[in-house]
């Protein structure tokens, strides 16, 4: 036999039921908060068209390098998808006759073609709430909340919302001497503030800045917290100005307080126009979200204005966050046979259609390692059923942390396991 | 600009709300049957190395064409998965410490390049049920009954379970003079009777057959109905026959009444060496879903016997069958602001908090232009915030149906709408 590589394709893994049980439970959460918002659910496929990864005005030159893309068996590039929202704005560009807002949800996989480290794999999952074709501040203060509200259900409760405003910050950087063709690669490098030094950044910078466009910027990015004081020491048009005060209004209409303005978040990403946000859950954590304003995304692909905002949860993040206890199993109860397997099954089918879940031994294995099996499976409670009990019309429940049994009939052991 | 390519990957597609709606609704109630049998969810990459899925007692080689399989950036031969069941077998020889039976469902996407036709996508879902560990036909039988309970549950009420044995089918084809290596190629020949006529299949067969094997296995491929009936017709080893009858008692044991042993049904991949089904939905509709024994899938990988079997429902088969009306919206109310959308917002997320899913206006257009985008949303009712109702402390609540309009405390129209 020919040895197998048997295992997963690099940078990926498996989830395993007790991982698996915890994840849905999450974003089961977290879907029914993004849908009290009112956003519905949208499914796109795995693949798309490599001129839609890797177009002009989609996701930068940075991230480029990182789409996990191929040839496929017809001779067409494709890649798998790099994330949620540029999939959304082919869909918005493909169904014009959509009424809008058209408010999406969407959960799922998305694939970077990263080098793997502890805890990085190539294979993860956003969390994406988007709002096309409104273009008030009133719609992106909607998808901080939306996440905020999506954090909270699923009990995570440190974390602030940093936001920034790429608009403020092209003016700033003008400002500063920046010309106009550097701004995106001033921005990109300013990005990288949490991953470079100071010096470092000044170095990357002054390689096509002045030493005082990047003096001026280095202190730019110290700038955080309260808006009103920030506006204090820096020069805002009036624009800029009046659209921020209207959404640090709409986010306290939502009962956000938990954010900060940070003039040192830029956010590499290509497509982001307005405001952009990042969700910081501590040092050690960093960032377990983020999003913004895109309103040049959809027009990059027909050519017609199209305004959206949106936010994305990384779930793995979130989970770490979390710490939760892994969910060993959903079955509340283990059905064991006695020799009578057949009147067994009759008794897990009732179990079933009461509404418990309840699993069953087809093996015809010993009662000591049925009752093993279930305590490994950390299983509730056990039913036997055997001889004696069928003849008394009975089955025997018994609670399996304490092991106290009781002799039941059926009906009465589904009302008790109901409670 | 350059003109984009804005199309879907060839052979894939969105599912765009109203439709994903109806499918998550779907997938839920199946998922929730699936727990209720104590199977336990299982996610594996989309991504497998080839050599698993291109290894020799995997699909075999009709299949093996299907597997949408490339080479990626780091030279790797990886491939989609081409179905649920071999990544499962990968896991089970990965991780031997699993205490058995493992119970696993999984319901995910599959992909298989095949000519796009109409209806037919290259991205499609499977719901799989798999029992690993138990080679007893009770476990034959229980994911027979689950997928049952699982059609049952989402409103499919019309459909047989088609039952055959790769065991029987070794030895009938043996005693027809079958030679050992020819059975799978005879199988899968068969396979095609519902798409070849008798004389294509038999040319098939006569080409490494004898006239008279040619015409016995046609008869036997007539053979389906009652167990009892057929086995008088047919020689039948001792083993064979009571390790049927079993498996039909056991079938009893779970209410299974829909069945019947069809000898013409012979599963064309390579892993199956047990019982197989299939479930039929009609001549129209025709298959819904299949599965079957596979006891040497993970002996392939690893060398070491782990009995196994399972069913998987085809979901996009499943929902032709159900012709489920979509799911416009899970918005209950619409909220419209009449210039007041600070109050709005408060009152949205009092909705929100109190459990209803609730969109609301940020775009600041009128109400009339408000209501018709709530009806056209299908969304069943809207709530007016204007200066006047503000005064009164209460809200406007319309039911877009009828029209007809109530002045309400924001409580008690919370009460009404949670009705």
């Amino acid at each position: 036999m020919a040895k197998l590589n048997l295992e997963t394709v690099r940078g990926m893994r498996d989830f395993m039921p007790e991982e698996k049980i915890l994840r849905d439970e999450v974003i089961g959460k977290i879907k029914k908060v993004f849908e009290s918002y009112g956003f519905a659910p949208l499914e796109t496929p795995v693949l798309e068209n490599i001129e839609l990864l890797k177009g002009k005005g989609q996701y930068g030159d940075e991230a480029l390098k990182l789409v996990y893309d191929f040839t496929d068996k017809g001779g067409r590039q494709v890649g798998l998808r790099y994330d949620l929202t540029v999939p959304l704005a082919r869909v918005v560009a493909m169904n014009q006759q959509l009424p809008k807002p058209f408010k999406r949800y969407c959960i799922d996989k998305v694939w970077r073609y990263e080098r793997p480290q502890a805890g990085r794999y190539r294979e993860f999952y956003q969390c994406d709430v988007d709002t096309v074709g409104v273009d008030s501040p009133a719609a992106d203060a909607e998808v901080i909340a939306c996440a905020n509200s999506a954090l909270k259900a699923i009990g995570v409760e440190k974390f602030v919302f940093r936001i920034n405003s790429r608009k403020l910050m092209n003016e700033l950087l003008t400002d500063a001497g920046v010309p106009k063709n550097q701004i995106v690669r001033t921005l990109r490098i300013l990005d990288k503030l949490d991953k470079l030094s100071k010096d470092e950044i000044a170095k990357e910078l002054r390689a096509f800045l002045s030493e005082e466009s990047t003096n001026e910027l280095l202190e730019l990015m110290k700038l955080s917290g309260d808006w009103y004081k920030i506006s204090k020491t820096i020069k805002v048009c009036g624009d800029t100005q009046k659209i921020i005060e209207e959404f640090l209004n709409y986010l306290k209409s939502f009962g956000i307080k938990n954010f900060i303005i940070d003039l040192s978040l830029a956010r590499g990403l290509d497509y982001y126009t307005g405001f952009v946000f990042e969700i910081e859950a501590g040092k050690e954590i960093g960032s377990i979200g983020s999003g913004g304003r895109y309103d040049t995304l959809v027009e990059g692909l027909i050519g017609q204005k199209v305004p959206a905002t949106g936010i994305s949860l990384g779930l793995e993040r979130v989970l770490c966050v979390l710490k939760a206890k892994k969910i060993k199993t959903k079955t509340k109860v283990y059905v064991v046979p006695i020799k009578e397997t057949a009147k067994a099954i009759e008794i897990a089918e009732e179990l079933r259609k009461a509404g418990i879940n309840c699993d069953l031994d087809l093996s015809g294995r010993s009662v000591g390692k049925n009752l093993e099996y279930a305590s490994k499976m950390e299983i509730p409670f056990a039913i036997l059923v055997g001889e004696q009990e069928i003849k008394a019309g009975k089955v025997k429940l018994r609670d399996m942390a304490t092991g106290s049994e009781e002799l039941l009939t059926v009906e009465k052991a589904i009302s008790n396991l109901k409670q």
